[in-house]
């Protein structure tokens, strides 16, 4: 089948390289509004053509939305109004909002919402690998609201990338990935710049980071221009937990503060138990 | 030479591997409280014998201590007593505390405090490998206090594992490593019990975890019976560091609160600059 992928970064470019390698496309057409991605992701080999939106739309089988969470909800409208009876699907990380935007779209029976649980910390085309979804999750949300066939050629597509398919409903899944994947990355820009402020005063204190640090620190290198959006629409549960996180982080500090070394023992033995998920 | 580990754990045992294989050390004789961990050490072949504390010291040109940093300030004074010219190292991750203790001991020009920068969320001997140290950096702390050929020693010993050697005064040290390492620990360890304490709610929160989030709480993982004694002899630098990082998080509450994308997006940009320091 023709693939349209609008977003030719981390994510679409990804899915791109994995379309092909799995011949379940046989021909990509990429969509960006930036120029330079659209050309690297020619250049690149990820997609054999770019055109615009409606030409792409037109000619496809299925519509892949892999751009940040904000284009989507200006984006999703536009592309369900171009449509006959070509399947769409996003990748994004949000989705109650997304849902709730097409509710009384006619063609909303051709949407369907997903998101495939893999990322890095880099993004744009260039940043795009192979084997990316293979083995991971991915999630498919409000599957009852999807056309049979677009449900189906969906589960298809995630079957044969190798992914385990969850089906959630879209409130339920704002809420986990508020805590399996949301808090990480604040914590992680917050850790990064608690560490940044104290290196203007200290210039050495880089040479000592070790991998601990690196890999709390990772996610930091995340890109404002996916994230901003993924916080700003899961406002709620992103302050639930962020509330949370802040007042487990409080009962270490008052461990410190009061030399109670029971407590603190017993914070960090209660944290072990991540073991149980976590390999 | 002939080198006593006492604690044959993961830094112990980490070391007496990389002390064999570069031909450092001919002999390895292991000390350690627990029974279990000794045999363990044996069975392995991680030391070449078992003796009493006594025995060890007697025997071995260089004895490094590879326990928990609270026991480091039992153990220091007393392996101190026991030396004739034999070098005393210590692996610890603290070392104000510890040189304090010892500042008038009459042996301590035969100590030289280390810190390897370099370990992982396992404990014990099994958790033990093999190239550990290569590559990584060092802090040699306060060499000014040790005689010339004590500090020789442990250079030359730490260059030929390969090891980056950073001098600083003690001070400095415990500063630096509360922000490069404490409080990766303390966000991972209180990550996890956010995330534990929802999942009592939630059953299927985890199978959506990806990546990002299992490198942001790796560090849960960690053992309380190394770090409890750490967070506490390094409790003032590590409420300094607690504080700004808690801070910093209200950031980004304060952002999600009041819709302001644009400090959001700032913040995240600032934090982006971690990607001058970590690759």
């Amino acid at each position: 089948m023709t693939v349209a992928i609008i977003g030719v970064g981390l994510i679409g470019g990804s899915m791109a390289i994995a379309l092909k390698e799995k011949s379940i496309a046989q021909r990509i057409i990429g969509i960006d509004t930036s120029k330079e991605h659209a050309e690297k992701a020619m250049q690149i080999g990820l997609v054999d053509e770019i055109k615009t939106l409606e030409e792409a739309v037109k000619e496809s089988d299925l519509i892949v939305l892999s751009v940040p969470v904000d284009a989507v909800e200006n984006l999703l409208p536009k592309v369900l109004d171009l449509i006959d009876q070509q399947i769409v699907m996003d990748v994004g990380s949000i989705k109650e909002p997304i849902l709730e935007i097409i509710k009384d779209h006619p063609n909303k029976v051709r949407f369907v919402a997903t998101h495939p649980m893999w990322g890095t910390e880099y993004s744009g085309p260039q940043a795009a690998v192979r084997g990316a979804f293979e083995g991971k999750a991915t999630v498919i949300c409000e599957k009852e609201s999807s056309d049979e066939d677009a449900l189906q050629l969906v589960e298809d597509l995630y079957s044969k990338l190798g992914m385990q398919i969850v089906f959630m409903n879209a409130r339920e899944h704002d809420v986990h990935v508020a805590y399996v994947s949301h808090i990480s990355h604040i914590t992680s820009f917050a850790l990064a710049n608690t560490v940044l402020e104290k290196e203007k005063e200290e210039d050495a204190i880089f040479s000592l980071a070790s991998g601990g640090f690196e890999s709390t620190v990772r996610l930091a290198k995340s890109n404002p221009g996916m994230w901003v959006p993924i916080f700003m629409q899961n406002k709620d549960n992103v302050l639930d937990v962020l509330n949370e996180h802040i007042s487990q982080l409080r009962k270490f500090k008052a461990c410190l503060e009061k030399g109670n070394e029971e407590y603190l023992k017993e914070l960090i033995e209660n944290a072990n138990g991540i073991r149980k998920i976590i390999k």
